[in-house]
């Protein structure tokens, strides 16, 4: 007889994970409903056609590919069937989706000319990569993502970045998020002097959580990068500046320490882009609460393939959190300019931010967050102590459930000690113990599994009984 | 440029018809939960050790297959590359969920002990089988299904059926519910003569939708059934009865029509499984209420491998759907002895039944339900006429959904009738035009878009007007 598992990198989630999980989701979709947030769901399934050469050639590597149906081999050329790679586009036409923003390009480029524009959804779905599983890394997980498509307002991100703030707040965790703008970056490019010695210096700030400020400028000396490691420090120092406006200012300052070799056509391309950044960061800000746990990150590069305006990223900041606790961003997210020219339809910009679900449920667990949840149902375990009590038990559910609470009946006249070990373990708060003596008072023992109290209660006074002492039902 | 499409038998849900099946879902969940059911979610990936060899050869046809990572055709012997069928097992370990029984077998088996007994769990998730599509019928849908496991009362059984009643009753939508029971079937063996007779019996009786009483008699009069034709004509007259009681006590009479063959051990046995299906269905019934739209179909066979008790069967009755409307049933269950057997743990008696999503959608459709669903936002649009007026906008807006309500900011300064087809096309039903003068005078111009009618309202008194208007922010 086999013993079954579960495939590496795959979760069951069970009751107790599954409604704090479902209680995260229902804060977030409240939040994006609240600002006029659409849903939408696209099938798990996606022709690969769709998915491949969208992710890199790393990306690829991770797709799960789905066996065609049938004879599969059929079509493959005898001298392809010896080689995986070789093998693959003969007998794989679809895949699992990799990650919500493609099947939302795809989406728009399907249904372009019947959606509103812009178009603001939100996607709650999982997504399946083939990754090696790591402690907080699965195959199967969860992505949330808001998109506005079709709009290149800074409104969208200040509306973007208030819902972080409200989704978190909601949330009851403290978090702050760290805004940069790929202008700011861009602006860089005559300091460091060429297009090389820019892209080095991004790979080499990308690695200042890991290695620190001065392992930064000591990577860049060795590859003797001398502007880079002035460029560096001098970011660094706009950095300790205390308020968003006063970094934005020394960054300014900053960006115009030339290197004599730039020409005067790169400078002015740089002089644009710093002004249109530094334009629409300050809108941004303006257009935020004043108290807002927002800070300007002259250091945040987060993918600067794919990105061309402002890019946000979310790290918890909450004293309830153990001190060692290391988890990462549990958000993220940055203006595009074109979602849709893969698929042929040019020139759509957009703006987006991801909620990593998995990350927020662990750290709001490391925070204690949900010992403080209410685990127990709001209502009444219905215990019959004889087959004669099922009837009145069934019908006193019935009108318990009625009036909003929740109501069950154990299935059998077991023992009283096992029906009310499951009421605990259910996490009931009443038992209503229904025997030959209560049937024939039409009472009820009514006990408080919280306070072991027990009182005797007529059926007719149950509901009122509830609704006084279960004030919320 | 590659034109994106989606693979054959999927779907994307947008808005719309999303809204409208987040809307069924949550009726099904609050009263899932009312009868205090967890959730359950088991992830999509499934080892296919797991699924194979439980839906019959048919189903292991259409089980989904995953590709192996990397180097798949590594392990794969040279003599077996050449044949689809020798090849799949060493290239796929992985498949996609078929159904939610499965998955929840193995979860049970790999969590028993830690598992609260009997378990009531509720799984809304898709499931995938590469079946030809057709109108109605996809490649990936979705599944509900309720179950009680470890528990063998009938209790399970009416509070199952009750489940069904509420929650079609709460989407508005008439149905009936059909009942029998495996005992009652089982119990007519000797009427029938042999097993392979009762089998006969069984695939015939199952045509009776598509063929009619008539095409029944005349199929086990071509296969030379005679007894099963007197047996079939009895059970039609039974069924002609009018009341649950009266069907059954009508059955009961005719189960004892004996075949002279039939030894006095399968007699008994009969006897014993009529006794039993018919003690169980009549307590079933006192357990629901009086006037419930419940009725005992003594025809109805529903997948006899597998359910050992009362089996369910919920088909629309509702007098607003089309009279040529014929989808068929929207939803099924039944109770079974041995959900994990498979898994190596025997004597699991449980019951479920399953609501067929995409039908109940489809049959609410019909019945134009819908139609009576408020599609608009209850909430603002803010339209911004020129760039200044951003900051009011959006802090407005931030007032407005602090009160409950849902609110936008058009995100340009663009033509106001383009923002109007806007707020039309998304469904807002109230517009805040907001410019110069507006900004001047601290008000905004409001303009009700159900009703045409434009008033114009100060920024304090803004949240005011909306309860007034809006009463269920």
């Amino acid at each position: 007889m086999q013993k079954p598992s579960l495939p590496s990198g795959t979760r069951d989630f069970g009751p107790v994970v599954l409604k704090r999980r479902k209680a995260i989701m229902q804060v977030l979709e409240r939040v994006f409903v609240s600002h006029g947030f659409d849903p939408l769901e696209t099938p798990a399934l996606e022709n690969l056609k769709t998915l491949q050469g969208k992710y890199g050639d790393e990306g690829d590597q991770l797709l799960f590919r789905i066996l065609n149906s049938g004879d599969y081999l059929s079509k493959a050329p005898e001298a392809d069937r010896h080689d995986s790679k070789a093998l693959s586009p003969w007998i794989a036409d679809r895949g699992l989706r990799y990650d919500l923003t493609v099947p939302l390009a795809r989406f728009v480029v399907m249904n372009r000319g019947q959606l509103p524009m812009p178009f603001k959804r939100y996607q709650m779905q999982p997504v399946w990569r083939a990754d090696r599983p790591q402690k907080g890394r699965y195959r199967e997980f969860w992505q949330c993502d808001i998109d506005v498509v079709g709009a290149d307002s800074v409104l969208c991100e200040a509306e973007l970045v208030e819902m972080y703030l409200k989704a978190f707040q909601q949330l009851g965790l403290g978090v702050e998020i760290r805004i940069n703008h790929r202008g700011l970056l861009d602006s860089l490019m005559p300091s460091l002097g060429s297009a090389s010695a820019w892209s080095e210096f991004m790979v080499a700030m990308d690695k200042a959580d890991k290695i620190g400020q001065e392992g930064v400028s000591q990577e860049l000396r060795n590859r003797h990068l001398e502007h880079a490691v002035r460029v560096w420090e001098g970011l660094c120092a706009a950095q300790q500046e205390g308020d968003f406006e006063s970094k934005l200012k020394a960054f300014e300052a900053l960006a115009f320490f030339k290197n004599e070799d730039a020409n005067a056509q790169s400078i002015l391309q740089a002089e644009e882009a710093l002004k249109k950044a530094a334009d629409e960061l300050r809108l941004l800000r303006s257009l935020l609460p004043a108290q807002a746990s927002v800070v300007l990150d002259l250091t945040l590069a987060r993918g600067l393939s794919y990105y061309t305006g402002a890019v946000f990223e979310v790290s918890p900041k909450d004293e309830r959190l153990p001190l060692d606790f290391r988890l990462g961003s549990i958000g993220g997210g940055g203006r595009y300019d074109n979602l849709t020219g893969a698929f042929g339809l040019p020139d759509v910009p957009g703006v987006g931010v991801s909620f990593g679900l998995d990350r927020i449920y662990d750290t709001m667990e490391a925070a204690g967050l949900f010992d403080q949840m209410p685990s127990t149902w709001k209502g009444i375990l219905f215990c019959p102590m004889d087959e004669a009590s099922f009837p009145d038990a069934v019908r006193l559910a019935r009108e318990v459930r009625h009036c909003g609470y929740a109501a069950e009946v154990y299935p059998s006249a077991a023992k009283l000690k096992k029906q009310l070990d499951y009421a605990n373990q259910r996490g009931w708060c009443l038992a209503a113990i229904l025997g030959e003596n209560e049937r024939l008072s039409q009472t009820v023992a009514l006990k408080d599994l919280n306070e072991g109290s027990q009182s005797t209660v007529s059926y007719d006074d149950l509901v009122t009984h509830l609704k006084t002492h279960l004030p919320n039902g």
